[in-house]
């Protein structure tokens, strides 16, 4: 590091200068202080590791600060809360230089504003490897706020956008430099794993729309939709020729040697909603959130007493595995 | 790690189990929903890394989790404000088993008791070496949050208990072993370190009691007076003949081969309380900290113009050097 640590507050203050709505203190005292909001807080925190979720060499530091505030804004929006504020804790190696520092405060100041909300608060510190933990706080209108446990028997699974193309961006981001790079189905795919994009306004209109149970897809469709279940108490059956697979992921099935349904199913990191909605009310979701965010509405299946099966296009049906990103899993 | 993310998850939201005042939805969403409180709010957050501010081989994992609720208490307390809410975010090499785990989480339960405050959230991760991320919400009537910008030429600089003893004690736990470990002086030493104190009811006294400038003592006395006279614009002379170094201090510094007053002026981690304050309310504060807290009120010099100074049982006047713990000092 180029600066010590007192020099390297300031230069991170000046990135994050300006006043914003609500904040009463911000940057550079013990502790933050906002107004408080007239609804419920919502509170969500998420840790991105150096070589576990992002490798220097692949991400640039804009885009890393970037992501590491969406995917926290992605965990308030699938509460169909609005997002406000923000604290980074930060670890860095001390080779870290400060201009790569620099870059990942403009990637967040970037997203803050993006979604708007405020970077009120951090610290900085010395690690082996860059760590970035963020936590975002939020506000519903008290009571509104969609948890995953209230899905009903008889509901209907739906999802926002499309699915896979994140975790296809990282294989290709991995993978030796070629033309595809270059394609727009490759610049989609890694602007899926390095731009992800929380649905903020679409979870509320879902909320609005009578959703019953929502979460946001970062772990792979089939955990998510598993961890919903289990909070509801309910089962799911999905149509696995409703999946909503993303395009681009056909041209780079072979190229990156990847199945499209499978990476659906379990790819993670596409930010994506997967709500549970009574079935008289998917039509008129879909049509608000086609015209008010030009975003699809998948409706893949239904809520059921237990279990989590898949249906193929042949109407066999089997177990739905569970699989995803598991930070601890058996080898 | 001998558990998957979901079993570790389910065992800790054991350890987490209990419905606490002001929480709608605790552990176990995409994001964590309170009820609003009626004051301002206050958001610190502060990070433990493995090899930087612990080492897995020093200190106990219970101790790692109560210390690291209570460094971030304490940033809540430095603003004269009360701790409501905490969120976790942690690495963990996938060496670690889940019982150290849940000692830590044991750790954080006991000291979020004893500041009642709420653990309602996380993010559980892999990594090569173990970080604990903390943020904590606090609450403060509006206006009231003591600054660090706020110190007035005149005003007196006071500091709560002694210092130097963290400092001393992690030296100690660093040594061959001895018989200092279980001496008075040592264990004094050592709880200190790994058992640190927030004085959440002596910041709210000190406001009341009227401190115009207030802010933890984390990284040094030197260092952090620093800061608050950076924030105020003023600078400060102190007299070290009445810096309270901790009496634990006198017997170990031969043992340690450290400087007693060297190591409360710069030891740092001590999370004692540094305030400015009128004069004429030094006294009223004191009798007051004496007789609620059993806490001993230091005054230790005067704010002034500009400069850091020292001066010296003979009256000689030397720079204070900001000296501390910065996390990218040059070597």
């Amino acid at each position: 590091m180029d600066l010590t640590e007192d020099e390297l507050l300031a230069a991170i203050r000046k990135v994050l200068s300006g006043t914003a709505p609500g904040v009463v203190v911000g940057v550079g005292d013990d502790a933050a202080v906002v107004e408080a909001g007239s609804g419920e807080q919502v509170l969500t925190t998420d840790m991105l590791v150096e070589g576990v979720h992002f490798d220097r060499g692949l991400s640039s530091a804009r885009d890393l600060g970037y992501k590491a505030i969406v995917v926290n804004v992605s965990d308030v929006a699938a509460m169909a809360a609005s997002p406000r504020f923000a604290l980074v804790s930060l670890a860095l190696p001390p080779d870290t230089d400060a201009a790569w520092t620099m870059e990942l405060f403009g990637g967040m100041r970037a997203a803050c504003d993006e979604y708007a909300l405020s970077l009120i608060g951090g610290d900085l510190n010395r690690g082996e490897v860059a760590v970035v933990s963020i936590t975002v706080v939020g506000e519903v209108a008290p009571g509104r706020a969609v948890l995953r446990s209230g899905a009903k028997i008889g509901d209907r699974v739906v999802v926002t956008g499309s699915l896979g193309a994140a975790a296809a961006g990282l294989l290709l981001a991995k993978s030796p430099p070629g033309r595809a790079v270059g394609s727009d189905w490759g610049r989609e795919l890694l602007a899926a794993q390095f731009r992800p994009v929380a649905r903020v306004g679409e979870a509320q209109t879902l909320a609005q729309a009578g959703a019953t149970a929502m979460t946001d897809i970062s772990d792979g469709l089939a955990k998510d939709l598993g961890r919903l279940c289990a909070e509801s108490r309910v089962g799911a059956r999905v149509d696995l020729g409703r999946i909503p697979v993303a395009e681009s992921l056909g041209p780079a099935a072979e190229v990156l040697d990847l199945d499209p349904l499978e990476t659906a199913l379990s790819g993670g990191e596409d930010y994506e909603l997967l709500a549970t909605i009574a079935p008289s009310a998917v039509e008129g979701a879909r049509a608000e959130l086609r015209e008010r965010f030009r975003v699809t509405l998948a409706d893949i299946g239904a809520i059921i007493e237990e279990g989590l099966c898949a249906v193929d296009r042949d109407g066999r049906e089997f177990p739905l595995e569970p699989k995803g990103w598991d930070h601890f899993e058996r080898p």
